[in-house]
């Protein structure tokens, strides 16, 4: 290399990037969200606040999943007869989005509690035989819909230190798919093929696999690899592939069966996120239910409510209306097509990935929309409401900075920026599918509403 | 995305990284070439040369290469017993470097010519029985060493529009292997489980492939996911076992050699080197032999001399002494260990990726060494010396723009700004294998004679 190019270094770009994230700051720089000054003053006092946050950013940021089974839900999580898991904070059916209705119909025909999805609605909308539950509250996410039902296969995910377990369905594809709302037969005719087929053969190889897939080194990788794990999973589900087919084919299935689940997974570049949701999961898990820390530890969208979970306030939802993802559309669709935001997926930005790690994933703007200095200043806009940097994630570009990781309410509150989400988009009315992808925040009432009872729950002497 | 970070466009970063280009040349900004302004001169008044250019570059950039069949060399290219091709200009046994004749040892033994290393030694030393040509002389091209003898197989790619094709060997991995100079037991037995196993298998399935590998296009994805496709072949060997790997799954050979395929394949993330330079010079080739042209075709490296091939100069050969890369060791190795620059690699940077593309591939410099800063720059800089920018590479991060494309011999003469190469490094003892990775330009004096005879080329009235 001629000398004149050895001699620029890395600092020369770090600051005209610093530069730039500085400018954006100063122009769009806004007070704290109105109404907070008393909570925001009283959690600064709180004296566990600065060891809670540390503690759930490590515990965070020492879990690793590994990829321990494939099972079908009714025996990775208990699912029962009757039971339909969705994305996002708690809902019934009576306030659910077109995409989460059309999802249930599908899946209540795929379980055989009905023959037709029309016939699903009456039996959803009677309530008298049926459950709907958060995927969150039984140690799940999912990803749009996030509808899980128990002959769903899904990945077992483990923490090797704690034996934690996360789950997620296996990934279907994109255009229409039962997580985007659809639910034609043929939809329904490849999840058949999937829970016959492709479930049984995935676990035969990860059980016969000898180191088991580890899921958060894969992600260290994808982000050198130009994914940024959320809505870019190319390079994650090639080597997905890559770590898991000689066991497939070794497994005794049946040629034909090994070349077609090879050529499922290969042709669906999103396979990968159903992977990197539960890893994101079982590392925010670990970070649960520490008295005065302000990391959230969940973000989800049920396509009707946005809510988050924050690590000192146990179990409870703060929640707000899910905007619509701003973005580029399939087809002829447009935004009156659009439902607003829905499905689990956010837990990976809630983990420093996807929406945080969009400088890692450039060519990301040519799905979700914008310029490649858009997806730049987002990541270094995010290090203003996050904790950390994440140790095992990080942006080459950025000279192998690590990623904007652990939100914290108090820097979101006192700031203004809400944390950066890219997203699939699903149509709103049921059975459509996915319209497009985009950009989306969650609304600030979800902050200001955890704030407060962050502030409830400062001891008093 | 909040609106403050969506208001950042790309036009910003463009132009920080502008503002360091320009710095750079600034600073170091050279003369031209010393005795070459007569010769700049009278190409510059080459009626014939703007156009050739465009032409050349035009060609180049017209071809796509689909790979078409995996063979022998002797099926593929007709090579017969005791012929062995080698990388970089011609030369030899007298002039060789050590990691080339310990190439050549290993390959006598692997043809059967004789028992050991030792012996073939003698061999080639008496030269009577053995014929040494240039991989370039025979439509191929050979990473390292670069040796190729009949019994070795190879990927055949043909562009659809000509029928013109190249060759090159499968790769065989990193560390002690052939084309590094290594011939140990391992190395061998390496390779006769490529000829007997590997290869066969990899023909059955290209052949059942219904659409052939676009390696042009998998080239231009891998520039979206990291690679740069001269020492980061990470996403192209991915996606090639994506493509492949269900029709070797149907191929009918035994699961168990078809599982071991996969796993060697995985396990070398630079197996799609091995498709990406024929690729290469199938563009280049396309290129060659148009009057009043001073694009590069070709850049080599026997392990003793540079050479370079310039379209307006038909198949002449400029040579120089070859450099020793300045780059990171693998374990104990250090500078004192290295073999000068080595291989027909470099035909990657002649049609503008590896080291023309560096900016897409960040991490790499985890491997050649230097800062994220110097990768970026490397390519900027490559703007100044080639023709054009890619119409199938592209740089996310420079906002999609196209690879500096098209070695120019007058604007290096000119700028005195030599092209950029990364580059493995052989051990400089026969037997070593690889010690290092690194960045190395070619001698000015293949440029400053190519000028020389450009001059002397143009008609005169």
């Amino acid at each position: 290399m001629p000398q004149h190019v050895v001699s620029v270094g890395v600092d020369l770009l770090a600051q005209a990037v610093e530069d730039q994230a500085a400018a954006v700051s100063r122009v769009d720089w806004r007070p704290p969200m109105p109404g907070t000054e008393d909570d925001l003053a009283a959690v600064a006092l709180d004296p566990l606040h600065p060891d809670a946050d540390a503690l759930a950013l490590g515990r965070m940021l020492g879990v690793q999943a590994l990829l321990v089974d494939v099972l079908p839900a009714h025996e990775a999580i208990g699912l029962e007869r009757g039971e339909f898991l969705h994305a996002g904070p708690p809902i019934t059916w009576e306030r659910a989005s077109g995409p989460l209705r059309g999802a249930l119909m599908g899946a209540a025909v795929l379980e055989g509690l009905v023959d037709t999805p029309e016939e699903a609605a009456s039996l959803l909308e009677g309530g008298l035989h049926v459950h709907l539950e958060p995927c969150h509250h039984r140690r799940s996410v999912g990803p749009m819909a996030g509808v899980v039902t128990p002959s769903m296969w899904m990945f077992v995910l483990e923490d090797p230190s704690t034996g934690a377990r996360t789950h997620c369905t296996l990934n279907e594809g994109l255009g229409k798919v039962l997580r985007y709302g659809a639910y034609a037969p043929e939809v329904l005719e490849r999840l058949r093929w999937m829970g016959d087929v492709l479930g049984p053969l995935l676990q035969r190889a990860v059980r016969a696999t000898p180191d088991p897939l580890d899921v958060t080194a894969i992600l260290g990788q994808m982000l050198q690899m130009g994914d940024e794990a959320h809505n870019r999973n190319r390079a994650g589900t090639l080597m997905f592939l890559r770590d898991l087919a000689p066991a497939m084919v070794g497994s005794g299935a049946d040629a034909a069966d090994v070349a077609e689940a090879l050529r499922f997974v290969g042709g669906n570049d999103h396979f990968f996120l159903n992977l990197a949701m539960p890893a994101c999961k079982l590392a925010l898990d670990a970070a649960r239910g520490i008295d005065g820390s302000t990391m959230v530890v969940a973000m989800a969208r049920n396509g009707t409510d946005f809510g988050i979970q924050v690590s000192g306030t146990g179990d409870q939802w703060f929640t707000g209306p899910a905007g619509v993802p701003d973005g580029l559309y399939l087809g002829d669709y447009g935004p009156d097509d659009a439902n607003p935001d829905i499905g689990d997926s956010a837990i990976t930005e809630t983990s420093g990935i996807g929406g945080m790690a969009m400088a890692a994933a450039p060519a990301i703007v040519k799905f979700v929309g914008g310029e490649v200095g858009d997806a730049l200043a987002a990541t270094r806009a995010m290090y203003e409401i996050t904790l950390g940097e994440h140790t095992a994630y990080q942006v080459p570009i950025l000279g192998f900075r690590g990623t904007p990781t652990g939100v914290d309410v108090t820097a979101v509150v006192r700031t203004g920026v809400l944390p950066n989400i890219n997203t699939g988009i699903a149509g709103k009315v049921a059975g459509t599918g996915q319209v497009g992808a985009g950009l989306v925040s969650p609304p600030a009432v979800c902050f200001t509403d955890a704030i407060e009872a962050l502030a409830q729950a400062v001891p008093t002497d």
